[in-house]
């Protein structure tokens, strides 16, 4: 059957046998079908859909098109975790030395950021001589010598995925449930740690932005990396205002490096807390003991230990002086007294990115000295003068009255009393789908 | 807006913007969008549709990506004719001198053929020396010298449909609605007859095979054509079975010669007196007069006469004795008793090009000498040793039996009575809605 036919069945709505989606996939990877046709296959499936078994089967093939590390046949014990994206979404980087902490392994293919959000492998390549660009035996020296391998994604791993991600970039074809899974999956499951923890973020900072969307992807990812044996589960977070107080690279880090320190984001703190505690859970702890384990890694000074521990073994400057620093600071204030309703998450994302924070477009450069530290949170009491935000300003030129407009539009401050939002939604099957009308 | 906002509003379902149109038009004909875009923007359209007023700008927007020739404003009295494109259809030839013959200039642009069916402009270089390649000027001068000018499409009309056509092909994006009327009317709008006549197919032969679709198909084009100024009317015919009693490019025109020379096959007589009786009545001749002279003008010779003018005036040969022929025939037999109840007209178009006398890619040339004579006609009556049909034998390099047992299959004989189908369903105004689900 020739790949238009395969085109027309999607099309029509049909499902995709074993045989097509892997012709589809081989053709992405090698690059043997030309753009124009994975880009109408691509548009079919997002007008069209597709069903468990197709997912699964296009996840699959997506793994087999590169390189599999198969890290739970070496290293059984230890876990990953993967967040959907969000602004200020610095759990990586203390989830990682805090179960390195408590003895559990973490192995993480850490990605680049794109738009709103950054990534973590931005983040970390913001520590001057940080590496991560490990081989699999590399990365099991790693999980050996400080119970951490980050790893940088390589082009060996799902390259069917690096074209289909490119491309769906420029078609208009990004928000597609199935397209999402097997992006996703496939790195992970290319990886193949044998533990897994989801944290998908609902909110207008996220990219699934209504509760219903969010919990239909944690289900479906929960879904596919159970069916291929890969213990998992799914968290939904709230990510309707930045999660944790700083939106950057070097300042997401000391912010990171912050919590570890017995400080830090609150929020930020608690959602590394219960993520790591289910990854202790799913490797057979009890939530009690991995609770006490995890807060007693933290007040003891265990887990900055295994920060600086990481940190060296990455080839990075764990001297956080070392680290950049922002060229000028500009302090926002309030002007106004009251309850703050809403940080809108995504609008500060952007507006990191534009001073240099995170990337408008693949191409663009990163300046690891700009960021916005975040003071204000939803819920919150403010009088005149209280501080919103902070913006930090790297080496690029800024138009800062601009750029104070739009961190303090941002802000919404009412005269009633709101409370915070719910941090931690719970498992996709603790949240119950008749809830989810009124939070869309 | 950045075009992929185009792509995802589509992919939506939203109905696009007079500037949107516009710049998907100029960027498919410049090509200065890259081919995935197109391709993405193509599936949406396919899985989304369009409203009457999208297809509108859409094929406005086509029309103005290349030259506009604007016949009427020169020839105000000349008629066009279109044919969604059938088996054994080779009206256009014998329509053109019918309608020169009674006084009405025609202007045709003339295509080539891809698969089951032959192109009118593949059939008139059949005959020797026949030329199409006319501009602007040259066309008027043919129109005055001989009644009729046969263009062939040129690079320069409509180039925007050449790529988006080409793409389709590839992409699964063909059978869309407002995609087939924008190609099919940016080539007519485009070379601005100002009178025009739609022979819209259906049946197992036509690309849109029911009859649903194909009324569908006949009313969005000519609400379009209306809709820029163009005097419209479109029939639905059928196309169960081969219209005329030949499938190939000499043979067809041999076909459409014996018509004009008051024989040759009565249905493919019937529709060409048809649709030039209604572009007669559309330039104001009242429905019997138009008859009175189109049967004349053939009874008489003036026809015949008009084909000849017109042979000579394009720089072909009139002589039919000088076309080319067959290398040698295959007559096939009927092997039993019964009344014809099928003709295949997709699996005899399909043998026909197999043998050469069609193109199965666009890249393939033709023979002129090969072909395909069908002479049992559904609803007839065949004793053993009657001829089914004729195979026509270039100088393709074929097997004879093969060919014979596809052609025989072709015809399904029974030994129940059956009426041959309904020739000419009328006007699409004269087809009601509520008969079609039957004959689907």
């Amino acid at each position: 059957m020739s790949f238009v036919e395969s085109i027309i069945r999607k099309r029509e709505g049909e499902a995709l046998t074993r045989e097509e989606i892997h012709d589809f996939v081989v053709g992405a990877g090698r690059e043997t079908l030309p753009p124009e046709q994975l880009a109408a296959m691509l548009m079919a499936i997002c007008c069209r859909g597709m069903n468990d078994h197709e997912t699964r089967l296009l996840t699959e093939q997506m793994v087999r098109s590169g390189e599999e590390w198969e890290i739970a046949a070496a290293r059984p014990t230890a876990v990953d975790k993967h967040s959907t994206g969000g602004v200020g979404d610095t759990v990586s980087l203390v989830l990682a030395p805090l179960l390195a902490a408590c003895g559990v392994p973490v192995a993480m293919m850490a990605g680049r950021g794109l738009g709103h959000s950054q990534g973590t492998l931005d983040k970390l390549e913001a520590v001057p001589g940080f590496r991560c660009d490990w081989n699999r035996d590399e990365a099991l020296d790693l999980m050996d010598s400080c119970g951490v391998a980050f790893m940088a994604q390589s082009e060996r791993i799902a390259p069917a995925d690096r074209t289909l991600y490119a491309l769906r970039d420029i078609t208009g074809t990004v928000p597609s449930l199935p397209l999402i899974v097997s992006s996703i999956m496939s790195k992970k499951l290319a990886l193949g740690v044998g533990t897994l923890v989801l944290d998908v973020k609902w909110g207008r900072g996220a990219f699934r932005p209504t509760l219903a969307l969010a919990r239909e992807l944690a289900s479906a990812l929960r879904s596919v990396a159970r069916g291929m044996g890969v213990t998992t589960e799914a968290f939904l977070t709230d990510m309707n205002q930045p999660l944790g107080p700083a939106l950057g690279t070097a300042c997401e880090v000391r912010a990171a490096r912050d919590v570890l320190d017995a400080g830090g984001g609150a929020d930020l703190r608690a959602v590394s807390v219960r993520l790591a505690q289910e990854a202790m859970v799913l490797r057979g702890w009890s939530a009690e003991q991995a609770r006490d384990e995890l807060e007693s890694s933290l007040t003891s000074g265990r887990a900055l230990a295994a920060w600086d521990r990481l940190v060296e073994a990455h080839g990075g400057e764990p001297d956080p002086e070392r680290w950049p620093v922002p060229a000028q600071t500009h302090e926002i204030v309030a002007i106004e007294s009251g309850w703050v309703m809403e940080v809108a998450a995504d609008t500060l994302g952007w507006v990191a990115a534009e001073i240099g924070a995170g990337r408008r477009s693949r191409e663009e450069g990163l300046d690891h000295g700009a960021g916005i530290l975040v003071h204000a949170r939803i819920g919150d009491r403010l009088e005149p003068g209280q501080p919103l935000a902070t913006v930090l300003m790297g080496d690029r030129e800024i138009d800062v009255n601009a750029i104070e407009e739009r961190v303090r539009g941002s802000f919404q401050i009412g005269s009633d009393r709101v409370s915070p939002p719910q941090l931690i939604l719970g498992t996709v099957d603790e949240i119950a789908e008749e809830g989810l009308g009124t939070r869309d």
